[in-house]
């Protein structure tokens, strides 16, 4: 059996090598039920381009056939899914949908990776290797964060990024989508948060640095948006694929793009520019009510385009500056009876809690949401190490592992001098592929909070995809193996074995990765 | 009528509006026969996703079909095409395959915009006007120039513009893959060309100056290539949609990142480094026959990735210090009886020129091949105005033109101050528009040999894709029209009209075309 064809990414929980492979011919097809025809054609539009086979889809095929089913009996739970190849038929089945779409990219992966061009690769063998694997994700949040604040990325870059995604079965794509430098979520009501907050002057570049004197910049112009037809094609494209897309709205710090916008939202009034340079902006957003009604227009607007059961809030990294001299602020904490400024944050985040549970949503925010007391059906995304996570699971509310060490892929993934100036800090491929999400301080219980991980991939020093590219892979296809694959099947040898030939197929998928290139770039 | 879905770019040769729409429905079949599989699936796969219609292909519909055909019988040329709406069915017929690929693409054009997107729209009404086509294109040589020595651009790139350079029914991509900053082709006999040749430690940025003194840098490393299996791809990808790709090889000068790969390649021996600012470099490639070996050799692999029947070898700015000074190219010159460094030159691409000719390629250059004797088979691509184009022509010769006003998509779209800093000049929208490729000077025999032309993009100013589409379009859009439509049938006013239709397309398939954003990015 070549070693290659079987270098699975990420490993699947229950794997059987068989002899023999099945070979795709013109006269294969793909038999399948008008249920999954979606799915069958996901799976052609893949195959059809590099293979040039016709791949027909049909409800019935007597030989040949590469058979898609779904089967409720099947106890591999909502996203797992069996997949059985002869050297007769590939069958895949699944009790669900999404379940169907994993097993599609391990198919996919058990092919050459030629398999991943964009035209006609003449002269292949297109043959799948005999198999029988049984297999169910570890985690239900199996997640990628992309910052589009700092930078705008382009459209056809985010459905790039989902694509990747799918092929390592990742489920949630938390599209970070408003941030001080710039506001990128077209709003109807609210024509200039991206007329205005969508564009700024100018970026300060590498080095970091806090000392305004000491700031670089590009001397360029940035901005960009998505309009709602973008946001929705973006949507489709993630649930067709297998993921949720979980929007991020900041509030109410990192929001000083839309004060930019509407100064009203602002505590002094003052006009303020869209932000160009990194860090934490004292300028946050006041506590009124036209704000909480901005806002709540605005994810009004949100929960349309986006079906995700969770939204995102922030909610991390708000200076109480401006609340401290505001009278406004300090008339809302008197007449709410709050003791001090965090618990101002706090009766702010529950604010948006409420309305949001109201319609049937959850809210998740970064572990400052903690501080003042926490909403009650908040979730926690932990990022300033495990605690947060650790506190809000004991208090028995669901988390999301994303602690800077190792998940942050902004951190270099390596100490070399070579690497591309960044925010600082560094996680290399191992810690990333050795992190274990289930902290030790939980019992098997609390433990059941933690819904899974994500990789951060915040954007201040990566200008363009490329650069994310650089950052995000091949440590994204570790996260994937924690988050998917069994945790005692975890080794960090066998993964390296199996990466370089998973690597060959970024390549052909033109994926920027660190290593593919004899220098950063 | 709605203006929109009749907004077609290039405009085409011969249309009646007819009354009544052809729906698309789920019911909607795509009929043809086997010879025209590959272009129907193309047909599916452009409209499949948004529309979310099964338009299965079939050899037999019987009703709401869409048609697809060859038809010889129909005199509209090698590249033309009748496609007849009705609301019982789309009827496209060709003489081609060629002709029936550029008839999807107006197809495309006459449904709404979402049919651009790439997951399914709901609640759209997926409508064709009932029309009568009949066209076919004016030039033959219908081109998009590229640089990536300057800048490397992504396959995933290359491929994006090639899928929009088929919307716009262009015929040729002019692939300009080596350069005194990088040689981004992989060759088999001579790894070094890219392990060395295709990285180098800093680029150049503007402002533009030749004052060494003056020059900034990036400060960045930059580099990267395209395997042979990755232009096969693109080969193959741009072929499916009817267009050829022209390679350039440049040589004797622009040869820099070569000689700093194998340093014998030049006339001192001398180590250089991957050239890292712009201009134009003395350091030019030797005259001896080691020289022409090697390029032969990488001809050889070239002529294997691409069946185009023009081999591009560049030619231009070739300065003659070296020469002068190497007692080898004196000694050839002395041996081969030239008169002096211009047919030495000449003597060079001369022999280049047989040796294409003996494997039945065409040689073509920019037009300082004229200078010191044309040989014998070459096609002139007239760069410094249309003079050399001119003078080819009346020779005999065949000529792509390519001036730099106003073909050069390098030069910025307008004079205001906030277009981004770069190589200097302007050609605007309407200069592009309403540019004659056949000089006044010709007469009608001489102009027989004017191919066509290609518009330009040096990528000294353009570090990333964003920057090359910002320069581009919708410029190409223009140089579409002036290549595809009659002549007669060119109008300022309405092609701004059906443009302003045509860029919500591109907005769709996220072009960032110069005047998308308030600003320029």
């Amino acid at each position: 059996m070549p070693a290659a064809p079987l270098s699975l990414v990420p490993l699947p929980a229950k794997l059987t090598p068989r002899e023999g492979m099945f070979q795709v011919t013109p006269l294969t097809r793909i038999q399948t039920s008008p249920a999954l025809h979606g799915v069958a054609d996901l799976l052609r539009r893949y195959l059809r381009p590099a293979t040039g086979m016709p791949l027909t889809v049909v409800e019935q095929a007597p030989h040949s056939r590469i058979a898609i089913a779904l089967d409720p009996r099947l106890a591999v739970g909502d996203e797992g899914y069996r997949l059985t190849v002869t050297p007769e038929e590939v069958l895949l089945r699944a009790p669900k949908q999404s379940g169907v779409i994993h097993g599609l990219q391990t198919l996919r992966q058990l092919l050459p990776p030629a398999t991943f061009r964009r035209a006609f690769v003449p002269g292949m063998d297109w043959k799948i290797p005999c198999v029988d694997i049984e297999d169910r994700p570890r985690f239900g949040w199996r997640g990628s964060h992309l910052d589009v604040g700092r930078h705008f990325m382009p459209k056809d870059f985010i459905l790039k990024h989902l694509e990747l995604l799918a092929l390592h079965k990742f489920n949630v794509f938390h599209w970070h989508l408003t941030e001080d430098q710039g506001w990128r979520i077209e709003i109807k009501k609210y024509p200039k948060l991206t007329e205005v907050g969508a564009f700024r002057s100018d970026s300060m570049t590498a080095p970091r640095t806090r000392d305004p004197a000491l700031r670089k910049f590009s001397g360029k112009p940035h901005g960009g948006f998505y309009t709602q037809d973008d946001v929705r094609e973006v949507v489709r494209y993630a649930a067709d694929r297998g993921i949720t897309v979980v929007p991020e709205i900041e509030m109410p710090g990192h929001a000083m793009a839309a004060i930019a916008a509407y100064p009203e939202l602002g505590n002094t009034g003052q006009h303020l520019e869209v932000l160009t340079y990194w860090g934490i902006t004292e300028h946050v957003l006041g506590v009124g009510d036209n704000v909480l009604r901005f806002f709540e227009d605005v994810l009004e607007e949100v929960l349309t385009l986006f079906p995700s059961p969770f939204i995102h809030i922030g909610g991390d990294e708000c200076p109480k500056t401006e609340w401290r001299e505001s009278p406004a602020a300090q008339a809302r904490m008197k007449s709410e009876g709050l003791r001090d400024e965090d618990e101002l944050q706090s009766w702010f985040i529950r604010h948006f809690d409420t309305w949001l549970a109201q319609r049937g949503r959850r809210l998740v925010g970064w572990d400052e949401i903690l501080e003042g007391g926490l909403a009650p059906g908040a979730t926690v995304m932990s990022w300033r190490g495990e605690a947060g996570g650790i506190a809000a699971a004991k208090a028995g509310h669901d988390v999301v592992m994303a602690p800077q060490q190792p998940t942050y892929m902004d951190h270099s993934q390596s100490e070399l001098a070579t690497e591309p100036q960044g925010i600082g800090g560094h996680n290399s491929l191992e810690d990333v592929y050795r992190y274990e999400p289930i902290p030790a301080e939980l019992n098997a219980d609390e433990a059941k909070h933690v819904l899974g991980s994500q990789g951060q991939v915040w954007t201040e020093y990566m200008p363009d995809p490329k650069r994310v590219e650089y950052m995000a892979w091949p440590r994204l296809a570790a996260l994937a193996e924690v988050l998917w694959s069994p945790k005692d099947a975890r080794d960090w040898d066998g993964f390296q074995q199996r990466l370089a030939a998973h690597l060959e197929r970024l390549a052909v998928l033109d994926v920027n990765y660190h290593g593919r290139w004899p220098k950063p770039a």
